[in-house]
């Protein structure tokens, strides 16, 4: 075993990414050693079911683990990075949006851990199937990093801060606005006494064949078809709901554009 | 065996609707009697790998199926039910958009069968799995096309014209806009030289938990936690694309919105 493989970690926050990945970090044979939390009752909750030791002051936090992982909301990275107490230790955040620099105060070997998967509390994840997006300040950091990733996970990545952001922006349509399109597709079906199961076998098939290849060669519709009359039918039977209407038309516009572009 | 009960059927119509079709009334033991089409090399094709005879002129449509399954494009609907040339026959559309009244030339044993799903020609569907929403002109006539919809999928349900017309809008925002969303993060991955599969768990997982309840209840993702700062970074970096920040932003003020009126 080479004395730059990391066996064990320090959870730096007790919510809900922090909860999936202690748990993915104890399943893959790595010893969690502390959870740290200002809140007491998250951080000694984690900490029980990882049967670990928890503290809630930065001052508690243990010097001896591999690598040291905070698993925060985004506004609170740089906080608990200023607390942290240790030199020379090395440091990663689990986020899409915030920069690596946001780590600065905890020292010189930074990185980013981010896991690209929409976590529920009570939702189990296998999270051998979850991307993982590494970054690391030193090349020096990479291969323990990348041995710590591939102990978790089937796939890992290594993406800079400018393409992470992007990726997060990606995600955001590809996950956050696509289940807004269900969400709307629900509340008209509501309207008019449907339920959403009517949509499921569509919705699967929609979602397997653009996974298949490149989604915008399998688009399909009134947009891509250009057909006129039926858009605008459904731009006028929406029109008791401006919102709806306006991402009706802003979102057969973009089909068109995309359409057109490629031509 | 009733004298109401439809043992064969024949299509007007040879597209990748009627293709579908066709196999999965095969498959279920319907006989295909006859296609018809103004295209001979559509016409003949779809005959011959349903092993039955075509015609391409309105007056070779044979009288003696149980069902007339016009399966044509919106705009030729009533085109194909105004020279429909025998009287008294049980006479169905599929579409989703187009009301049964377009049939009238047809006579007055009408219907709408419309399976709820997107066909690629290419792409293998189990039909068992695909809901047929079904209406009809007559009473007499429900539950022999009941019937028939009951030996080619395991779901059928009863949808009047005004709720088909909104059901079709909702498959268009959770089939044909989901899609496009998937193809915009496609395309924002491919500019920074990411491939889409990496989104491919989260799509995954982010449908199977809408899947499971209420989609709105699974709302994540920076709108609605009403995260501005990252909304607005967000919106920055699509600057140059002012197609995606025009939905990027109506998308995001519309899961505000839902999410405001539900409290």
């Amino acid at each position: 075993m080479s004395s730059d493989q990391i066996n064990s970690v320090v959870l730096l926050g007790a919510g809900n990414v922090a909860t999936h990945l202690g748990k993915a970090f104890r399943n893959a044979g790595f010893r969690v050693l502390q959870v740290y939390s200002r809140s007491r009752k998250s951080a000694s909750l984690l900490a029980a079911s990882l049967g670990c030791t928890y503290t809630t002051r930065p001052e508690g936090i243990i010097d001896g683990a591999g690598l040291y992982v905070i698993a925060v909301t985004d506004d609170a990275i740089r906080e608990v990075a200023a607390v942290f107490p240790h030199k020379g230790k090395f440091v990663v955040h689990t986020s899409g949006t915030t920069g690596m620099q946001d780590l600065n105060p905890a020292g010189d070997r930074l990185g980013v851990f981010y896991p690209l998967q929409t976590f529920s509390r009570d939702v189990e994840i296998d999270f051998s199937r979850v991307p993982l997006c590494l970054e690391t300040a030193r090349n020096a950091d990479r291969e323990p990093l990348a041995l710590v990733a591939s102990r978790l996970s089937d796939k890992y990545e290594w993406i800079s801060g400018p393409q992470r952001r992007v990726l997060h922006i990606s995600a955001v349509f590809a996950c956050n606005f696509v289940n807004h399109m269900y969400a709307i597709a629900a509340d008209l079906l509501e309207s008019k006494g449907m339920g959403f199961d009517l949509l499921k076998p569509l919705i699967g098939e929609t979602t397997r064949k653009a996974c298949k290849g490149d989604p915008a060669d399998m688009q399909t519709g009134p947009a891509i078809r250009g057909n006129r009359m039926i858009m605008d039918r459904h731009i006028d039977m929406l029109s008791d709901n401006t919102v709806y209407q306006k991402i009706y038309k802003d979102i057969s516009d973009s089909i068109q554009k995309m359409h057109n572009d490629k031509k």
